[in-house]
């Protein structure tokens, strides 16, 4: 009996009622691709084998009776990858006198969700849970929603019971058909549209990057002859380098769409290594003019010892203490003169570094401003 | 006959009478928001059909049968998740002889809960655990509970055990209706009420991210002119970085109520990051001083090589010996003022500096403490 | 039949016979304050409808047959979270021909057991398992254990499985009595006494901890001019840090009864943020010192530029020659007593911070030791 | 009735027509070596007494009934680990009235897969799914796939639902025979081919270990002479090791086939250890050069103290006057030759250090660039 | 009848014939101690009463029936945790016309196992699978294994479906006996033995970690005077105590037989922190020595201020200018020659400085070499 659909003309589809309310959103897994909700589903049938008249029955309208006792129909989730019921199993169904039994399940479920992550952690999913019966079609079983998409989502807001990374935005019903092994089936679409909650995110994320950024782009300021801004720069790349163990946990690895925090992220790493390049630059071109600073004299220009040389190659009399000491106050000056020339060399070099170190701070700093925007846009479209 | 409520007038509703312990709080899940705990609940009804007079039955006033052998009300919790028997499932109902139908199980239970995370790790969250049939209306099953929320909270406190985060600080009782399917049904709410262990968040995190903002500060007596005071400041940030995981795990993304934690740990890091900032600046413009006397004399003003090449350009006679000196003397001289002029323009800029460096940590110390008391007192209301 | 007490009288209690080893201690979650062990249960009980003599039946002692057959007692653990059958259930029971049925079962339970985190990563926990029927009260089923705690012992350890964390050091059993519903009820308790094996917890926290405080204390011989100093002592607070992140893992939040673990953390962690405020003072102090020397004497005091601006002043006369040399020398030796005096000021304030590098070293070491006597004492009692 | 094969002849055997469409992939791990995957099984089969005439029975071609009411194949898959149903169990089967059964279920599988990881993170793994029965020999089962290949991975591509870290290439069918226990068995082998998307282990891994390989080979261009350049390389060296963390949790340990990124791991960072080791072996020539500069005039040659020493030996007239200064300066003229003769020699050791930097440098760079090609041509064959 | 074993007399023992193939190595826990795999249990036995003469049955030799209608033995896995059907449970058993039944299962059992971790991660592990009925002693159920040990290694391997961490060495088989409950019960006993691949805990742990320890040796070549090699040193520190992170997650905590991989970490932190201890002590007295050369002469010795005093003393006649030079220029060389004295002094302490660092070194690589040598020995024996 509980086995045949209860008809008593073969021809006649049974019709199934159905509501869904989505009252937890328990989590998100994005590396997996699975929503796992709390959902109640509440659905009634058609039974025409359990119709009475209340006035034969002392007036009584409905009865609850234990479930194996009558046929219930088969409704699975064609996304679900994990059904169970989220607290014990209801064992009773309730038969009201018009025919119709009506039932009440609440599911834990976990269900399969193509998630686009382009827009994360500013994203909006949309996920659907198909209500199908595996095996019978629609000339045998009729879905039908019971309330409309409004109330759905309305109830589903006021029974909500968690407040999470998810803010339940709207749940839509539609109803459509597949054709599986020949037959045409029903489908009862649910697509539930929620915002997540980007916060922690943000201060964990993005705030620390940008803030890495500001004082990459500040070091520009910093004195290049020391060894500091080498080292400043270097310790905001590791401190970069710790904040990609938190992405590696937050996304799951994706192709085609590639999600703007991974843009972001490769960009200023990006931008930051060849500030560091840049900044070994303009040190090896203000060292190289140093250098020809202290090593040139040493070698082939007239220097001090060869004044002092010279001094004591011009001794004896009175007379000559002066010329000595003009030859050698002469070489002094030559010495000077040199060294001067030398500086100039220098700084060239010098001048050279700074024009490299502002032009390329200037596109640096317009390169930042203008991904930013970018970026910003495609974020917040 | 184990299908159909136990009165003999289909009118008379059945009455339940319940307890709920907690006995163990096992996991208090944020990300997901819900609540692991281990939950007894006492119930038991009145059987109209197993009353029985023990003078009948030699005496006999209780015994224990197999719970399929009569109806058992279906009872669910609406905020559940996963329920599961804590223990292997209790076989056995006690009958008494008046009528009444006693049992008792342990389950381990996982519920959604509306978690506030705002004065995390200082919060105290309630969750509620509501009993409610998914089919029986009120007109057929009235709930009641058997105990005052005082002794539901004092036999938990003594049957509690767990002593990790979370205290228990009460369970409330809570009679309640709600309409589903048409028909008001009756609901018990408890009320959990537990009080977070803070002291590890403290150790962990609170703390160790305040030392670095007190090392911060100190900074301010480092000597700004060595690379060390930009070197000691990028590693207490790249230290917060580091720290910045654990907070990762501890909370989940919200947007609505901010957590106090997550405004500390943003204010902080922005506060180091802009004293960074400040840094750099005034390391700026001791450079710039520095600068200022290190290069002009090199390009435009007399120095000891124009000195020198004076003193060679008068030379010849005893007499013009003293001149030539005195034209040596006062190009040094001229070359002092030069400098001495130069060190006073040098100064300005390091007064400059040293001027920024004092008003700055003065509102930096200043909007730390207004910071830190305002938090204080947002946290501790 | 199944569904009865086998006993001929309704007043005759059905006696209990129970033994438990602890064959593998699987996991033990501080954090859940859950335990999770492999236990043997192997119980027997009278079974007055199942005695036979075997003379009748061709000396047939004991024969097996299917559990469901016979009635079985229901026994559940109170601290239970999860029980399951560790392997296949049994599926059958023995009967022995005095009327005695025996049964042997494994399971894996989870248990919630109140432990006291003081001491780790050098603690003893106690956790207890206490067997009990959920209906049947002391009238109905006495429990007696078989074996005495010693041969418990003995048969766990034999058996144990596992080399874990946990060392078993024994199981005491004792028998209790709980009245819920009114009836007293008997239960046993079973005391498991385990023992942690701290050998990583040394090596991975304690060791490397106790390593950067000694590293922290020898830093008070290197010198302060440089920066390194300073980079030196703030490097081993990041090393500390990153630490951190593993102290978070091992142990939950609690707060009356703070770990050791957690104030070394705390006090050592500390000790070296004031260590690291010294090294600051210290330096402030020596460069307020050499600021004084290089400083003061540029705006103030008699310089070189000075002397020889004198010098120019008087010129002409041959004699004068020794007059004006005389001035500059006069000029230059009171700058260099100037420079001389200003030297005394400055080391006075070095000194101030030699003797306050050395004070409080002297006050850091001597904390050290007298907190690592203390906590050895407490850890080690 | 239902535990017998549906045949009228025992020697019969029963054709089973199957079709297995993947909808999810759910995860790939591959410590475990294990894929989880949403799997839809579509099979039916002969059973000779459900066959009617669908003229005697109102034209009724088909129909529904309870599953365990006909006999149902034992059909297994061969390398699963767990096998759930991903929804409510499918009670019912259709029959049809050529004597079909007709039954469709989804289950969520983890079967065992030998991954080969060799290119990871650029690699395609194929799994099988081999249906088969445990105890039924191919003389009394019979498999066949309804479908063929590319139907299967048309429709799985179709129906499915995740976007995450694989992409489903195609889905191959293939017979098979298995001989178990004496009989022949039938197997059906689905190989499932999938493409891992890479991006995120390029942007979280690859690319940050290859700017900081670019960052070191930069370093070339630091200044030797400064601690900065050795502090630079072990700080990249120190970012690398953060990011090793990174590569445990992505990878098993397998020893045969090593796993590209392992060796572009250990091979950039050997390259680097070595690097750090070049420059330490750098400093120390350039500081033995500076050594014997400033050691050893010092000990063993005419020093300015010497000169002055002399200055003053040879005093008292007018004309020994010049010679003392002429020896003065003689000394002083040694003294700058010798010191220039040091020059010299330190120099040839900062020559040295030069060339040794210069040829390792050459070598790492051409070293980087051939093993990267190497690695690249690996990778993408 | 499914109840009782199928047996004529009850005294004949049934045979039990058993295979055990462990088809995958899914995880091995070594914090749980447990190991979990995908094994098949292949069984057959004797049932007395489905014997049957084929010829009487049209020659059908075997046939398949559901499980549940005949006796099936308990055999349960002593050491198993957690035993689950790999796949659906297999409803059917074969039944031969000699009287067998045959059935064959795969289970993904976690079995607990003590695991020895000394050389950990070269290690070799033995686990063990024990097969016993939990209720039947030896006189009821006799245990055979149907194949030998070679056999089940070579299927196992064949038919292995993982190619993680673990290579299956051999499977061994052999018979006991146990004693429960008085009566002797037959135990098959499997050991599995599985060797560790252990290739990522190479380039993972113990290559950096000895990389690091490589670059601490060099850094003897380091100049000891800048500030360079300490942060150099404490930043190799740093680096290890971030692999320290690792070694969390690979080990538990044991504390009989330390793993080699504990002493491996432990030495080398050990030693690394000493050296940075003896690089403190090296500054330390090379300072001392600094100090000598610049504090002492300010204070006590003849300077230049003195020399230019004394210079000013002396005036008045032509022929005193001689004089006074010289008694200047003999302060000077006093001056000069104090400074070389103290020079000397200092260079004792430096030179007691390079000789504690030379042999300090000499120490360290020798301890360093013997050490690795005596844990290779110990790791490979």
């Amino acid at each position: 009996m509980t086995s045949l659909r209860p008809v008593f003309k073969w021809e006649t589809p049974t019709f199934l009622f159905l509501d869904l309310f989505v009252t937890s959103i328990i989590e998100v897994n994005e590396k997996a691709q699975s929503l796992s909700t709390q959902i109640t589903i509440l659905n009634g049938w058609v039974n025409e084998f359990t119709a009475w008249n209340p006035d034969d029955f002392c007036g009584i309208t409905s009865c609850s009776i234990k479930k194996d006792m009558v046929w219930t129909p088969d409704i699975s989730i064609t996304e679900s990858i994990k059904t169970e019921f989220a607290t014990m199993e209801n064992q009773y169904v309730q038969l009201l006198n018009e025919g119709a039994v009506v039932t009440s399940n609440t599911f834990a479920v976990t269900t399969a969700c193509k998630m686009n992550l382009h827009q994360f952690p500013f994203d909006v999913q949309r996920c659907t849970i198909t209500l199908q019966s595996p095996i019978h079609s629609s000339k045998e079983l009729v879905l039908s929603p019971i309330s409309d998409a409004s109330f759905l989502t309305l109830s589903s807001k006021k029974a909500f019971q968690t407040q999470g990374e998810w803010e339940l935005l709207s749940i839509n019903t539609s109803k459509a058909n597949a054709t599986t092994q020949g037959e045409p089936q029903d489908q009862l679409i649910y697509k539930i549209t929620m915002k997540r909650r980007p916060l922690l995110y943000v201060i964990n994320f993005l705030m620390p990057v940008f803030y890495f950024l500001i004082l990459d782009l500040a070091s520009f300021f910093i004195d290049s002859t020391g060894g500091e801004k080498l080292g400043f720069k270097v310790t905001l790349l590791l401190s970069i380098s710790v904040l990609l163990l938190l992405l590696q946990d937050m996304l799951p690895s994706t192709a085609s769409d590639i999600p703007l925090i991974g843009v972001y992220c490769v960009v200023i790493f990006t931008l930051m290594g060849i500030s560091v390049l840049e900044t070994i630059l303009v040190n090896f071109l203000i060292a190289k003019g140093n250098r020809t600073i202290s090593v040139k004299p040493m070698e082939n220009s007239p220097t001090l010892s060869d004044a002092v040389k010279d001094m004591k190659s011009c001794p004896d009399s009175e007379t000559d203490r002066h010329e000595e000491r003009l030859h050698a106050l002469d070489l002094l000056k030559a010495a000077a003169t040199h060294t001067n020339h030398q500086e100039r060399k220098c700084l060239s070099w010098t001048r050279v570094a700074a024009i490299v170190d502002v032009i390329f701070n200037f596109l640096y700093v317009t390169t930042v401003i203008v991904f930013l925007i970018m970026l910003f846009k495609a974020w917040f479209p």
